[in-house]
């Protein structure tokens, strides 16, 4: 059994965990901050080690996101048990469309496809400076 | 059909029907700053006419969003076939745990149980000053 949360209740994931979890998943949610107002949008994702990648859009808010801390919200909620798991990848963004290290063009071929009709040409690296989750224990 | 947003090729949704598809969902997820961060986190929430009310436990990373600007994300994503919508609620939180009028009392009746095993006895309502949301056209 992980620890609990003392306030929350909430089990503690271990690092490790968290990392396998973010892996099981595509759809995150992207919180990033503009004009003092914190955004968030769905974004489709992939994880490669523990750097996060996603696709977007040139002069959209997501682009904004780029060269600014950012947090990617990842979970799988079951309403009926009332289980379920919440990781938080937190870090900064950086646009690595144009990088020609070997890693950059590792990351943009692992890059899921985005949920937009039109397909961007953009890639964004989250290098994470922390990770935590937290899971919901059965009732 | 409706007007779609010209670089993201998104249907935009007109208000109306955003309030209506916030009323289908239970978790959104909640995004505010902490310092100077954006964070994330997934809450279960109501909605009365265009305020939304979740709760929370006091002293948590959530009690601190209160009195702050926030944005509460709700989205319905299927990638089977790409298609989906996400709607988002930006405003000021306020706590109205000790508030006596007789809306409060409606909304913290109105509240849905939270995720937590631990059900905590703050109530928190965001006033919206934009709710926009976006549909991704069937493929």
């Amino acid at each position: 059994m992980q620890p609990a949360h003392a306030r929350s209740g909430l089990e503690i994931i271990p690092h490790k965990e968290c990392i396998r979890l973010l892996g099981t998943q595509r759809l995150g949610r992207l919180g990033f901050i503009v004009d003092g107002y914190p955004m968030v949008l769905p974004v489709n994702y992939a994880i490669q080690g523990d750097v996060v990648v996603f696709r977007t859009g040139e002069g959209t808010k997501l682009d904004a996101a780029a060269g600014a801390r950012v947090t990617l919200e990842v979970d799988e909620v079951d309403q009926r048990t009332g289980t379920g798991w919440s990781v938080v990848v937190q870090g900064m963004a950086r646009d690595i469309t144009d990088d020609t290290d070997w890693f950059a063009e590792s990351l943009r071929q692992a890059a899921a496809p985005t949920l937009l009709p039109k397909q961007p040409d953009h890639y964004v690296r989250i290098d994470p400076t922390l990770i935590s989750g937290r899971r919901l224990p059965a009732c």
